[in-house]
């Protein structure tokens, strides 16, 4: 279900090749990741709470929050690419802010700074019990190249 | 098998507290990590080649890639605690040098600064098809807390 | 002269003690960088353009950019600390998104955490010829700690 | 006075290329830094202790240390480009170690991967009170873009 707070989608064409790209990540499916929201410049990406995904405490895994992290970031600078491109990460900074306890996380990747060749994107991840109850959990910074598919 | 080029090992005492912590995270397990070396302040975690663990072009997810690197240097810092503590991390930053591509890649987090408090940790990941071919493919920084378990 | 839309202010004690830090900082002086704003958990610092504060083409320097940018955040941090404590950086991350060009320059700090121990800001630097038309040139994520006086 | 254990020197036209660059640096020269060794892929910046370099305890200030640490990394880098091209740093990150205390500091940025576009270094700050006690006081790692002048 979509979120009633984010109205905005991008076009059928720009969902169809995120969530076909989505589907060939093998790791999204192995954590039980799925794609939430696709806005332009905005990605969202729901993971929810399983034995698979925790650290030694019990909370989700630092590990799976920074994947569902750079794969919201990575999404939310494609849907602003033309087609017949690719994106990577360079790098990103994550600061884990609180022990992730929930039923679920969800990431936030957003477009901060668009550029020919490099996207800059904020990352956001909260844990939830419920949807009326989110809290923080971590904040990251992440630099994406756009490659040209013939450039390959 | 150990790596020849690594004959330093932790103390029995301070692997067992390693490898315990470890099989309780349910996210390395899931992935197939697996420690292969701990050593003070130095611990190297490797994770096979599988579908399981790719992104949309079928090499490691950065996702992956950072997971065992957060937790290779998690553990190297945690060698260097005193019992009855945790190690947390606060934040880490990673480079995506060359896309993971390899039969296995493999983390090594290695302590630069060891503190009361905070800990740093530079990471590294290699992606090989045997141990004789080793690529760097990621480089990070990583900022680690020691929490008493008393206090929590 | 304080901006009409930070209305919000830190408390005369507060403020005073982070301008006498402040003036202790023989880099901000020689820069000719001067705080503009004092809220809680919010710090905004003024540097204007001259020669001495450039790189090779005439914008300001990223080293310029990083050095207010960095006391903004740790000033942020300062205005929810007790008496009696220090701020140090213990790291920061930053992405430098357009040249720096303008009259001045303008870095906020602002608490997106607060701990016991760790604070984490988020930093913003604009750049501007006037205050009418401000962009964006730099974002970056910083992690603090506290010190106690006594335990120095 | 050039290092006797970094005997690897670029060539003249590259040195040269560089010091005119640093020259342009109004930051550079205002905080009274210097460039202390250029070799391919490495170079080194000096910056003596006064006052006018400092934090609110006497320290060199973290914008200081950043600063130089940034212009080593991104010479470092420009070392490796073709004449008719210009460096631009992306984004650093950098860890605050320990307090830089001493007569001077250096830093050395190092390239640890060198791409068509993006390069990656890492920064290395020394405070010493001599060349003989030195002390790693920050870290950090760097990613650089290569910019043609034909396409500003």
């Amino acid at each position: 279900m979509e979120d009633q707070a984010e109205p905005e989608v991008a076009s059928p064409e720009v969902r169809k090749r995120i969530h076909e790209s989505f589907d060939r990540q093998g790791l999204m499916a192995h954590l039980g990741a799925r794609i939430a929201h696709i806005a332009p410049g905005r990605v969202r990406i729901v993971l929810p709470a399983r034995p698979e995904v925790t650290q030694q405490h019990g909370y989700f895994h630092a590990g799976a929050t920074s994947a569902i992290a750079d794969s919201a970031g990575g999404y939310a600078a494609y849907t602003l690419f033309p087609e017949d491109t690719e994106v990577l990460t360079v790098e990103y900074k994550i600061n884990l802010l609180a022990p992730a306890a929930g039923d679920h996380i969800e990431a936030i990747g957003t477009v901060l700074k668009h550029g020919r060749t490099l996207t800059v994107c904020v990352l956001e991840v909260f844990a939830a019990q419920s949807d009326a109850n989110r809290k923080l959990v971590a904040n990251g910074q992440q630099t994406l190249i756009r490659v040209n598919r013939s450039e390959q």
